[in-house]
């Protein structure tokens, strides 16, 4: 690709869709972010992202740059060769949308599509934690949990694009329903779902009715927000939340580590924040339950790249290869 | 390597010691085996592993055969490109022992070195059940839960050799403790072992009282071959236990394939034997625990090489490019 030249780089969320351009260093430019409007069609979606992929690249070209290609992140079940979305928990009418015919149809630039998650992975790869990492494994919990698995500096795709789903593996067999259908995922103790969850069915409801009063909240809920900052200010019931979070969290760990023998994992995404809550609890579940050696090895790092891994991502498909 | 040439191939099991000398095109000839005897010490084992691989390489070269290379299977956390064994469940005194180092010194061939379930793994692609296939993960479960992960057609490693140690990935956080030091592994239910816990914590005693005496056993324990033999005979007690041990395998293959996002499961070892009696259920619970198009899209599969398919592995690495 020439050099100083861009990709146009979308990710959509269940929340927002953001469109930036990224240079061929990896530096985000012209970041635009709107609400995704998650209960319009599909269609309607697809044509607004085409929209302001055409807005921004003519922004770009009308200052003579030059648009390498087109990334774009999804949310769900992706297979990026043939470029159907299968299935999106953000998105219910999506089902087996072909969404890289579309654009590529709408588009006159080159066009990958992705995972969103795997994208995240990819960015963290090319330009954050998993720089100069040959393995790792990106986690990124928000609302649920996306995973990307990097091996040999690739994303792990399997046999259409499913690898990767790291928020439904299994905790406990009969554990709480998941958003996916299935029971006990570590997805539903992780997110920042599953703390409400772990917050309200509490051994210390004591502990919770107090906090709920000193922020003058008696007839609501806490937020994920509440408890980190409560957490912060040494609520010791919110550092319990996090404790057993994070116990989990090993777990889930340790069950990665031991199928794929990977070492490295980088944490993204808002829940991350809670890092120094989680981690010291998480780091001794993964000891409890993995070998001496696996656990001595495994290292897990703050992502780096923050909203921007995704976006970064796309354009790691284009320029990734040629400058890292 | 030159056409009729010949690998020796060892399997280093928990009980046996198998060795063998493996043809370019996959055949098995002079097999031998003897008992491993785990008890002695690991340089008279890796020393009577030396020595047999000699006798069967002098009987080859003896009838103008020519041996490429020796190839060893070894239970336990095997690294194999630093050719180390850091951990072995069956051999407790085995630690971070440098196998590779050490037959290279006594062998005057090219030695590969591997773990045990990976060397399956390669025989079954190589000349089994994933002939063809390029991507697929192997269970062998007998006594233990082993695994192999096939991507591309080579064996996941990981960053140092320590992956597809499937049978620990978490099914239930508290479940029973397992070998490995965790608790609720896929291993307590689904190995030889743990198959046995499901029939002594059965909710069907009256059913276990009645087959213990219907095999004159009154005194004594089952054995998964007896709940085996009485699944054959229609006893619905041992049918619940196969029921039981194929819904923990669902749950198992469901976090892999989301994991992984590979379709293909290929089951070997003693246990896969009662396939008639668990795949029904484990099918089930796949489908209840994953994506529609995931759960769509899996194949399960038996094994063909049975008690081959590591000493075919051993053979896969220096022929199994060229021919397959």
């Amino acid at each position: 690709m020439a050099h100083g030249s861009h990709v146009i780089a979308v990710d959509l969320g269940g929340t927002h869709l953001r469109i930036a351009a990224v240079r061929d260093d990896g530096t985000v430019e012209e970041k635009e972010k709107e609400d995704s409007d998650s209960r319009s069609g599909s269609l309607a979606i697809m044509n607004r992202v085409a929209d302001g992929v055409r807005r921004m690249a003519a922004r770009i070209e009308g200052r003579q740059g030059k648009i390498a290609g087109v990334g774009i992140g999804f949310p769900g079940i992706v297979d990026s060769r043939k470029g159907v979305v299968y299935q999106s928990p953000h998105f219910p009418d999506w089902k087996d949308l072909e969404i890289l015919s579309f654009f590529k149809k709408e588009l006159r630039w080159p066009v990958v599509v992705d995972n969103d998650a795997d994208m995240a992975a990819l960015g963290e790869s090319w330009k954050g934690a998993g720089k100069g990492i040959r393995n790792f494994v990106m986690l990124t919990f928000g609302t649920g949990v996306g995973g990307g698995i990097i091996i040999d500096g690739e994303v792990l795709h399997g046999d259409r694009g499913f690898a990767g789903e790291i928020g439904h593996i299994s905790i406990e067999a009969e554990g709480p329903r998941c958003a996916c259908g299935s029971t006990g995922c570590l997805e539903v103790y992780i997110s920042s779902q599953g703390i409400l969850r772990l917050a309200e069915s509490t051994d210390d409801p004591d502990g919770r009715q107090k906090l709920l009063e000193r922020l003058g909240r008696t007839q609501e809920r806490l937020t994920a927000l509440d408890l980190y900052e409560a957490a912060r200010d040494g609520d010791i019931y919110a550092h319990g939340i996090f404790k057993r979070m994070g116990y989990y969290l090993g777990i889930g760990i340790a069950s990665l580590t031991n199928v794929l023998g990977i070492e490295t994992f980088v944490l993204g995404g808002g829940v991350a924040q809670a890092w120094d809550f989680f981690i010291d609890p998480a780091k001794k579940e993964l000891g409890e339950r993995t070998y001496r050696e696996t656990a001595k090895a495994v290292r897990i790092k703050k992502a780096l790249l923050g909203d921007n891994a995704g976006l970064v991502g796309c354009a790691a498909d284009f320029f990734g290869k040629k400058s890292s």
